[in-house]
């Protein structure tokens, strides 16, 4: 954020603090909505109110696609039925959608009625598409022209719906049943003469998206081919609408940060509100679930511990590296869990790469495996002596160090496996690959390390 | 990626390995720079020099910007230097300087001077910024006009760069010493009539990024307004390039990607090439260095066991729960630290900030701390002596209930303020908050859930 807009935010904040309705006119004007939505975003009701009365429809009317959901009804809710109407009618289609997707049902219907007929039949085509769907996000304010037009033709063609066509970046070229052709670039049309015809000009486009397609392959697409616009299409290919690159960083960034949350082990969706907008309740509902679910599964790892007790009062030095063993499986698995599912988000791996990812991770098991079984081995031997620990006399360091190497290195090992295989096992049933968060991993690899730990101790050392 | 494309990869695939060179040829010809990339990546190195003796020069132009680091310098280096000249002056300059980054110093030299005297300037100066700033990401090839000039004026000056220029979408207007004043569409020059003057459709431009900035910020503002293009200046506001959307899109990927693999524990940037396609030695690298630290210090939680085995052998039910509190620090120091980290990484959180996100975490840890108290203690009471576990005569079930839920609670509360505050920390002494990995802070309240956990227990139990 520049020093500039700091301040101006600064001296708004304290204009609406003090009720001051000329100077938070005046100081708002100039703001971009997205900033304005912050702001707003971050007052009290009674403030957000004086906010409404003092900026106004026009004002708001930008600001609503950039609110939080919960936000939306209420603000719309403070302007009258023709105020409402204007606002509405003067939102770009696929954010209409969206603020209509966040209001109630019967506010909704009210809304839409608001609209007039052709708004109406279009906003409830678009609302029949899933909300995470590539027709969800599209909007259908596109340029399209057909083959047969010459420049000027397709000029004069596009000069009335010029301010609410949302971009002319690219302009698709349909046939007599909107069936997609090609594209031209709006630099065809201004850089070409008048006579030259649109289909001279034209480039055949085979990259476009069916509306029922997934929103993440329609932003990966626009990603891969670096598109400025991605087509939309039904089944017979008639053209939709478009998606937009800034569509497609808004997707991308809720998926990642949705992606972020779920390895974590926080449910549900994610917020639309900021972290410290959002309320006390919400984070505490999004985290309490797996921390539960966790918690009961992590008495598993009690109940092996307990059963191996008499292992661990016999040769008491066994709790030094018992924590140790049982974290790196966490660690391990984590990682190799995280890079699974970040290629899978990404659309690097395939359901034929699955051999290809566990010979990979099962050698990396083994590296990392043997890196740390001889490091930390070597510490086990030499270690505990220096600190002045013993052992049983029958038992050398020697062969308590090679324990504590050959369970390090077995628990790091499966624990990659593992750690790979879920994600993609979840895959494998339909679920999210990245709801196999972290933790559940830690809890699962908990458990095998200690059996592993234990197993490996009472084998080699004769217990 | 679409079935039709699927198949012709395959096709393409068999005739690869068949060595057919037209079949290949005719096959490839097709694809976009994107895919044939990707194929060409897949292939052994015997098989890539087939690849670029069959389809030349040409077809390896757009394919260079999109193969990883590691592949560049082989694959130009089997062209000849009039086809690399050839290749190097048709690819945009951002990727030329990505491009040249990739390559060892020396041959950047021979690559550079290659190059006509006016390109040569313009790569240097770009390679000057970083490769993570504005600068480094910019393309200087941006449509700029004055605002003296007439809308005929403005397209036939703009008409000799019309194929050089990345993207014609927003034309700068700029004054007689470069500055930036503002900025017009595309379609004000292709809908206005030919005598309109620039200036009284030129739209003042607030929205800009200085070049040392960094390339994140630059993501983040195009993402905040909704921008097409956003201009790159220097300390003068004189107009040095354009950052795109797409190229918005790249650098969100790149530092999520970059943020979950460091919250994974997993170091060093972000491999170019994909998952699959990284050698196992690369993976190894980056993922050692945090195995080794973290078991290390994981030895630390072996300490406060020993410390207290005596502890654990006069109550040895105590084992039963003891990886369960731990465990649960680990999970909710997790969860806490994600929410900071990509608060941070969005902008939400100033360093004014910080007072509030404790205060939010510490009530946050206080509810969950007292939901999982509530339930585990529960069942810490009444699960025990239902799988006929018994306590020493003098320890009820109510008390040992007791220490485990008020242990949890306390492990639970401290470890989602640990959680919040290390990376906040880390931003304080300028380091990376994202670095503050899970496995860390898994580590660090492992060792605090065991000192808490027994240091309870005695207190509580009267040992």
């Amino acid at each position: 954020m520049s020093e500039e807009l700091s301040e101006i935010l600064e001296n708004a904040e304290s204009a609406i603090a003090d009720r001051n309705s000329d100077l938070t006119r005046s100081l708002c004007e100039g703001l971009h909505p997205a900033d304005l939505a912050e702001l707003y975003e971050d007052q009290d009701a009674g403030t957000r109110r004086f906010l409404v009365d003092t900026l106004g429809s026009e004002a708001f009317t930008e600001v609503l696609a950039q609110i939080p959901d919960t936000l939306v009804e209420e603000t719309l809710d403070q302007f009258q039925p023709d105020e409402q109407r204007e606002m509405l009618e003067a939102i770009p289609d696929d954010d209409l959608v969206d603020i209509l997707q966040d209001v109630s049902e019967s506010k909704r219907k009210d809304f839409i009625e608001l609209l007039d007929e052709e708004q109406q039949d279009n906003t409830r085509t678009l609302l029949r598409y899933g909300e995470d769907t590539a027709g969800g996000r599209m909007t259908t304010q596109v340029a399209r022209i057909r083959e047969t037009m010459s420049v000027k033709d397709a000029i004069d063609h596009l000069r009335p719906d010029l301010e609410s066509t949302e971009t002319m970046a690219r302009i698709f070229v349909v046939d007599e049943n909107e069936r997609l052709i090609g594209k031209i670039r709006l630099r065809d049309l201004a850089f070409n003469p008048w006579d030259t015809l649109i289909r001279d000009v034209l480039t055949e486009d085979d990259q476009s998206i069916l509306a029922s397609a997934d929103q993440e392959e329609a932003a990966n697409m626009l990603s891969r081919y670096d598109l400025v616009l991605l087509p939309v299409v039904d089944e017979s290919n008639r053209l939709l609408g478009v998606i937009t690159a800034d569509d497609a960083i808004e997707i991308i960034e809720e998926e990642s940060t949705e992606d972020m949350e779920k390895a974590a082990g926080i449910s549900g969706e994610q917020s639309e509100e900021s972290y410290l907008n959002t309320a006390l309740y919400t984070h505490f509902r999004r985290r309490a679930g797996w921390l539960l679910i966790l918690a009961l599964l992590a008495i598993l790892s009690g109940f092996v511990m307990m059963r191996f007790e008499q292992t661990l009062i016999d040769v008491y030095l066994l709790s030094l590296f018992l924590p140790m063993v049982v974290a790196a499986g966490g660690n391990t698995g984590g990682q190799a869990s995280t890079m699974v599912i970040r290629a899978m988000a990404l659309g690097e791996l395939d359901r034929e790469d699955t051999g290809r990812v566990i010979w990979k991770e099962l050698r990396l098991g083994i590296l990392l495996g043997g890196l740390l079984a001889v490091f930390i081995g070597i510490v086990a031997v030499f270690g505990p002596p220096a600190f002045g620990f013993s052992l049983p006399g029958n038992i050398s360091f020697a062969k308590f160090g090679l324990t504590v190497a050959i369970a390090l290195g077995a628990q790091v090992a499966t624990s990659t496996v593992i750690g790979a295989m879920l994600p993609i096992g979840a895959r494998a049933i339909k679920l999210d690959p990245a709801v196999i968060a972290a933790p559940a991993i830690t809890t699962v690899v908990d458990v095998s390390g200690m059996v592993i730990y234990f197993t490996v101790a009472r084998s080699i050392l004769s217990l």
